[in-house]
């Protein structure tokens, strides 16, 4: 039997991260590649889950970690911290993602597929296009719902016309109301009550590295900003107990009005001055406001990133 | 006026990375962007002016850095070392590649395409058909070239079957022999007579790290290795003054046979064990023969690069 390939997003999986998994695995048998499976590199979010529930699709298998000369595809992440254990003495066969490149590195010429797009599902509905492949219903909807999820219904700074495009024409193909579907996954989403505050910091973090210095910028979507500040103290708990146990410099913890588009960040450690410098604010209480603020890659991490 | 924005291959520009360059340009304004401008980084070497003359075009315009915020495409290269000066402080905004990914970071997202090729120009090949962009007989004959160039009028380990069929496809929409074409070119690139000793070994050489350690491996083609051998010593004298100025570990000269695909190396340093344990030779008068091995990128880098 030939070898299995394993396709996977990031850590802490996101709706991008699974969707794009289980698309690549289908795009690549398409294309006459039947070796490639999708996996997880984490719990499935609610709002994931919805997803799979409406489809009526299992989640993808999950891994902890991948022996050495593994051969693996990796979509919506290339960053080594972002990725499996073990991830620098696989083979990576192909990468489609559309955050910058860094903390990558490959011993050997490979696919790489790159745009700078709102999500990874957008660049593999092009691929689609490419190969004259048609989408499925299913297909459609795993697309769609990633392209809803990474630009929270086209309104987030990262969404470009490439996205619109896209979301135009699976909804077409999924035949539902994306504004309706839409709404209720990312509702989903934000039901936050039965996580502990270790569970919520850890939710959807992303450890970055700029020269020496370490830094997690994590992210949770909610209707309601002032529910989630009720935690406050104890947020600030794990928060600190996670700066000590990976040794950072900070520890961003955004929380995402999705109705509105406004952020609000609570920094701890000891370079919360780059979270102040990256968005001209002051901290009070740890934490501030920061208006029309909802994308970590296009607004936290460039910012923060230049100032750390 | 829209800003310009710069396409260029690596340092010491190779057939691939002058005519992708030209190439990226052309087909960027097929694709209606304007703004961006083939340039080179180094001196044109003969292989690459006898595709110049043939076609009666002139070589991209020659520069040495780049200032902070230019906007830059990459071409045949992503390692910052083999790039432009202030490649760093430069956003760039694409890559088209065919080597490993190492030694390359971004800030922000950008469009990355980079497949396990023979040649960049297979890809930019790839690329037309997919936007449906006619090929004129002058692009055919730039992507032509290139492919000869890499792959050694496919004979190098490096070929796929892509360069295979689009340089079939090429000399049909060229107009022209191949082979005869072909070897004429490679021989205008093995006519060393007129370079000193120190333009020799910096003619296509490539600077490499791994973890701590810089190497060199530089590379020339001809058609009688025996006539670069008598040139020994005053090659060696060069290496050296190389080593020192660059605080490198090991540099290796490669001297290619185009015409029986073997390869005599030179190397030197304090780490030329790693020449012989990649491929299990004795250096004798710090040289030795490896039968069969004409490519750096699939054979000389990734097992020096392993011994490292």
């Amino acid at each position: 039997m030939e070898k299995e390939v394993f396709i996977f997003g990031h850590k802490k999986p996101d709706t991008d991260s699974i969707c794009a998994s289980l698309v690549r695995e289908r795009l690549d048998k398409k294309n006459g590649w039947n070796c490639t499976v999708a996996k997880r590199l984490g719990k499935v979010n609610k709002e994931t889950q919805y997803v799979l529930n409406y489809l009526h699709i299992e989640a993808p298998e999950m891994i902890d970690e991948v022996e050495e000369g593994q051969e693996v595809c990796l979509v919506d992440h290339n960053e080594f911290k972002q990725s499996v254990e073990g991830i620098e003495k696989a083979k990576i066969l192909s990468v489609t993602d559309h955050h910058r490149i860094a903390n990558f590195e490959t011993a050997e010429p490979l696919y790489y597929t790159a745009k700078p797009y709102g999500c990874t599902c957008t660049i593999l509905f092009e691929e689609y296009k490419t190969f004259g492949h048609e989408i499925s219903k299913e297909e459609a909807i795993l697309m769609a719902s990633a392209i809803i999820s990474d630009t929270l219904l086209l309104k987030s700074p990262t969404t470009t016309e490439h996205d619109k495009k896209a979301l135009t024409e699976l909804e077409k193909i999924a035949g539902i109301n994306i504004e309706e579907y839409g709404l209720e996954m990312l509702k989903a989403g934000t039901d936050l009550g039965d996580f502990s505050e270790a569970e919520l910091v850890n939710l959807d973090a992303k450890e970055f590295e700029k020269d020496e210095n370490r830094f997690v910028i994590a992210q949770v979507n909610t209707v309601s900003i002032e529910d989630v500040l009720k935690r406050q103290e104890d947020l600030e708990k794990a928060m600190n107990s996670e700066i000590e146990k990976k040794g950072l410099q900070l520890f961003a913890f955004v929380i995402t009005d999705i109705l509105n588009s406004n952020s609000e960040i609570i920094a701890l450690g000891n370079r919360t001055d780059a979270v102040e410098k990256a968005f001209d604010v002051k901290l009070e209480n740890h934490r501030a406001l920061l208006k029309n603020v909802v994308s970590r890659k296009k607004q936290l991490l460039p910012n923060i990133d230049k100032n750390m």
